[in-house]
C-alpha cells in the first residue's frame, strides 16, 4: 500500500449529499420527548412555537434514513468543507505506539469548530420559513460564533445568550460574535423573566448552558417572528452533524482503513453523534463492531455518573422533557475551562445507545486533558480547544494501551476545534494554577433529587 | 469547463520539492548587503556570528535557481500543507464583480500564518548545525508563534523579543508562545545593552520591530551556541516562502487559470515575496505580464513614501546595511493594529523589483482595511488577520475596478493568516474608536535625515 498521506481531503464530488439519521437504524428508539404540561409525547405542532417547522419535523422524524442536504447548504459547506482527515504521524511517533491514529479536524473555519455544520442548516431553514430572527445560547462561544456567521450570511438578526463565566473569561468571543452582527447578552440576565428569577435566587451565579437555554427560549417565544435554535443535544443537530462521520468514513475507505476505535468528546453530543453516525450504523446493522468511546469532563460527568431519566433540557424548566443521561437540570457544573462540555444532560440518541451498551464513556479531570492538549499541539501544529482535547486524551490513552498490548489498532477521533479563544485556560495550565474539581456523590444525589416527577413514569 | 471547486488542495505529490530563488532570474540583482564597519559587501563568513551557516549561504546565493527542500522539511510541510487555493465565490457575488477572485490561504496552522514555512526551515538548519538555541523578534506575534512551534518540534530553546505594544495588546500571544516552551521578553527590555540604551533615550517607547531585532541579534551573538533568525525581509526567508507561490501556480494551472493581478500585503515582504515568486519569474523571463501589487499600511508606507537607500535592518544599528525602501531605521510607526506590517524597511529583493518597475504599491489607512476584513469574514467564513486584510482591501478594489470596466480579470491574493488574536482591533473598529494615522512629510524627512552616511555611496 502506498504511504498514507498526512491529510486527506475528499473532492467536492465525494462530499455527502445527504445527512444520515441514526434513529432510522436503531433497534429501539429513544423514549419520546414529553410535553411538560401533559406528560404526553410532544407533537410536531407543539414544537412550532419554539422551532421552525422543517426543524421540528427533523426533530421527530424517526424513520427517514437519509435526508437530502439542500443545495444551498451544500454550497455553503463547500466554503469550508470537506474537513481534512489527518493521520497523526507525529503523535504516533511521540507515543511510540503501533496504533494508527487519525483525526477528523473541524477547526478550519472562523467559528473554530464543527458547530457551523448545523448552524448554517438551521439558519437556512429559518430563512426559508421567512422568520424575522433567531435566539440561541452559547457556552464556550463556538456555537454562538457559528450561528452568528450563518445568520449574518442570511441577514437574519440573532440574539445570543452567553453563559456568564464564559462571557467574562473570553472577551474576544464577544467581539467575534459582534463582528458577525449578532447581539450578545451574558446569561443569566435581566432581559428575561427566567433570568431575573435565577438571579433573584442566586445573584452570584456564573450561569450554565441550561440557564442560557431557558433565556433564549423565552426570548424566542415572546418575540414576534423569532424562533429558538440549539447547537447540540437535539436530534436535528446530530442529523446535520452526521456530515462529519460520513466524510470520515468515505476518507477512511479511500485509505482502505476502518476504525477499531472511535473517540469523541461529549458535552451535549453534537460532535460525538455526528462523528460516530455511520460507524454506529455498521454496528447496529451487524456489519462491524468498532469500540465507540465518549469522553467527558470529570467535573460534569453526565454519562459516567448521571441518571438515565426524563429531565428538562434547561435550568429554567421551560423546554420539553427528554429522557437522557442527566445530572439534573439544576446541577451547575464547576467552572471547568471546557465551557462547551458543561451541560447537565446528553443527547437522547446517544443516551439511549449508551444505555443499550452500544458505546462506552470515560471521564477525565481537566489537568490531564490539558496535558494531552499541549502534547498534541507540539506534535501536530494545531492548538486544540479544551473540549476537543478530551477526545485527544481518550485517543492517546487508547494508543498507549495499543503500545502495551502490541496491537496496531486504527483509532479515529474527532478534533472538533481550535483553542485560540481559550488561552486563559492554557495559561492556567502552564502556570500550574489549574484546579480539578469532581462533584461528590452527595452533590449529585442532591441534584438527582430535583429531577421532575412524572406520574407513572418516574 | 467544469465548475471550479471552492477550494483546491494539491496532492502531496504535487507539492513543491524545491524552493525557487527569484534572484537567479533577476536582470539586475539587489545591491549587496554591506558590512557596517567596512562598508564592503558582507561575506558569508562575516554572517556566521549571526546566522547559521546554511542560512548564511542561502542569504547570499544569487545564482542557484532551485534549492532542494530537505526531506524532513517536506515531511513537516505535509502536516499543514498544501494550503488551499480558494475561489472567493461569495465575495465575488457580494461585490457583483465579473472578476474571478482566488486566494491562497495560509492560516490553517496554529501559528495562524504563512510564517511557519520559513520557521521550520530555519529551525531545521539550526538543529542540523548543532546549535544550542535561537533568538528572534516578533511584531504581531505570528512569527514568534511559528518559530516557537518549529523550535519545540526540534527541542531547540528559543527566546522571542516581542514588540512591547503587541505584547500588551495581545496577552494570549504570550500564552501560545509559552505553550511551545519558548521564553518571551517584551521589547525594548533591560536584558540587552541596546534595549537599555533605547529605554534610556525614550522610556515610554512601545517598541518596534527594528528595536526588537537589535535585542534579539545582541542576545544571539552574546550567548554561546545561539544564532539569530528573522521571519521576514531576508533573502533566505523569501526563498522558503516561495512554496506559497509555487503551490498557487500549480493549483491555478490545474484550473487552467493565470492571474492578471497578484496582490499581497507587505511588511518586511515575506508573504508577498513568496506569493509572487513564480509569477514574477514569468514576468522577468517575458513569459507573462501579471500586474503585481504590494499593499502596505498608510501609517508605515515604506514602498509608497520611503527612500530607496542603504539602511540598517534594525533600530539599534547592529545589523549589516541593506539597500531597500526604508522610512529610516529610527522611524517608529504609530500603533497600527497590523503589527506585522510595522517595519521601517522592505525586503531588498522586493525593493529592487519595485524600483525597477516590476511591481506596484498602494497604501491604505487601517479603517478602510478593517472595513474590507469584516466584509470578507462575513462572505468567506474566515476572520482575517489585520495584516492579511490589507491584501483583501487591495484585491477588493481591483475587483471593483473590474466591475466598472466590465473586465473579467483573474485576481489572486495572499490571505496570510487569521485574526483570532486581534480581536481588540476588531472591537475598536466595530465600536468606532479606531483611529487612522498617516505620517506627515516633515516626520518622514526627519527620519530620512538620519539615514546612515556611507562614503562614496550615500
Amino acid at each position: 500500500m502506498a504511504k498514507i498521506p498526512h491529510r486527506l481531503y475528499l473532492t467536492e464530488e465525494q462530499m455527502p449529499k445527504q445527512w444520515y439519521n441514526l434513529r432510522a437504524d436503531m433497534k429501539e428508539l429513544p423514549d419520546p420527548m414529553l410535553n411538560p404540561k401533559t406528560f404526553k409525547p410532544a407533537t410536531e405542532e407543539e414544537l412550532y412555537p419554539v422551532f421552525c417547522e422543517k426543524l421540528a419535523h427533523q426533530e421527530l422524524d424517526d424513520t427517514t434514513r437519509y435526508v437530502d442536504i439542500p443545495e444551498e447548504i451544500q454550497e455553503f459547506y463547500k466554503m469550508y468543507r470537506p474537513s481534512p482527515l489527518i493521520r497523526a504521524y507525529n503523535l504516533e511517533k511521540a507515543l511510540d505506539t503501533p496504533a494508527r491514529i487519525y483525526y477528523k479536524y473541524e477547526g478550519n473555519n472562523t467559528s473554530g469548530s464543527h458547530k457551523l455544520n448545523s448552524a448554517i442548516a438551521q439558519a437556512y431553514y429559518a430563512k426559508e420559513q421567512g422568520l424575522k430572527g433567531l435566539t440561541t445560547e452559547t457556552g464556550a462561544g463556538q456555537w454562538g460564533t457559528a450561528l452568528a456567521e450563518a445568520c449574518s450570511y442570511y441577514h437574519l438578526p440573532l440574539t445570543v445568550y452567553m453563559v456568564k463565566c464564559s462571557y467574562e473569561q473570553k472577551p474576544f468571543r464577544k467581539s467575534i460574535i459582534q463582528t458577525f452582527d449578532a447581539q450578545i447578552v451574558p446569561s443569566p440576565s435581566m432581559t428575561t423573566e427566567v433570568g431575573r428569577r435565577i438571579l433573584a435566587e442566586n445573584p452570584d451565579t456564573t450561569g450554565s448552558l441550561g440557564c442560557a437555554i431557558s433565556e433564549a427560549v423565552e426570548k424566542a417565544v415572546t418575540t414576534d417572528g423569532y424562533k429558538y435554535v440549539l447547537g447540540s443535544v437535539l436530534n436535528q443537530v446530530l442529523l446535520h452533524q452526521s456530515v462529519i462521520g460520513l466524510e470520515s468514513k468515505t476518507a477512511l475507505e479511500i485509505l482502505d482503513e476502518y476504525p477499531d476505535i472511535v473517540v469523541g468528546c461529549a458535552g451535549g453530543g453534537s460532535n460525538l453523534g455526528g462523528l460516530i453516525a455511520p460507524f454506529m450504523q455498521d454496528k447496529l446493522l451487524g456489519k462491524a463492531d468498532p469500540k465507540i468511546i465518549a469522553v467527558e469532563p470529570a467535573s460534569c460527568p453526565s454519562l459516567t455518573r448521571g441518571r438515565y431519566a426524563y429531565d428538562f433540557c434547561d435550568t429554567g424548566k421551560v423546554t420539553p422533557l427528554a429522557r437522557m443521561y442527566t445530572l439534573g437540570c439544576e446541577f451547575i457544573p464547576s467552572a471547568n475551562h471546557a465551557g462547551g462540555l458543561r451541560y447537565h444532560g446528553m443527547s437522547p440518541i446517544l443516551s439511549k445507545l449508551y444505555h443499550d451498551g452500544y458505546m462506552e464513556a470515560v471521564s477525565y479531570e481537566q489537568s490531564k486533558v490539558f496535558e494531552a492538549a499541549v502534547l498534541f499541539a507540539k506534535q501536530e501544529t494545531i492548538l486544540p480547544a479544551p473540549e476537543s482535547a478530551h477526545a485527544i486524551r481518550g485517543a492517546i490513552d487508547e494508543a498507549i494501551k495499543c503500545k502495551e498490548s502490541g496491537e496496531a489498532k486504527t483509532i479515529l477521533f474527532g478534533l472538533t476545534g481550535t483553542g485560540y479563544f481559550d488561552m486563559n485556560a492554557y495559561s492556567a495550565y502552564l502556570e500550574g494554577t489549574m484546579t480539578d474539581y469532581v462533584p461528590t456523590d452527595e452533590e449529585l444525589e442532591a441534584a438527582f433529587a430535583k429531577l421532575p416527577k412524572i406520574p407513572g413514569i418516574q
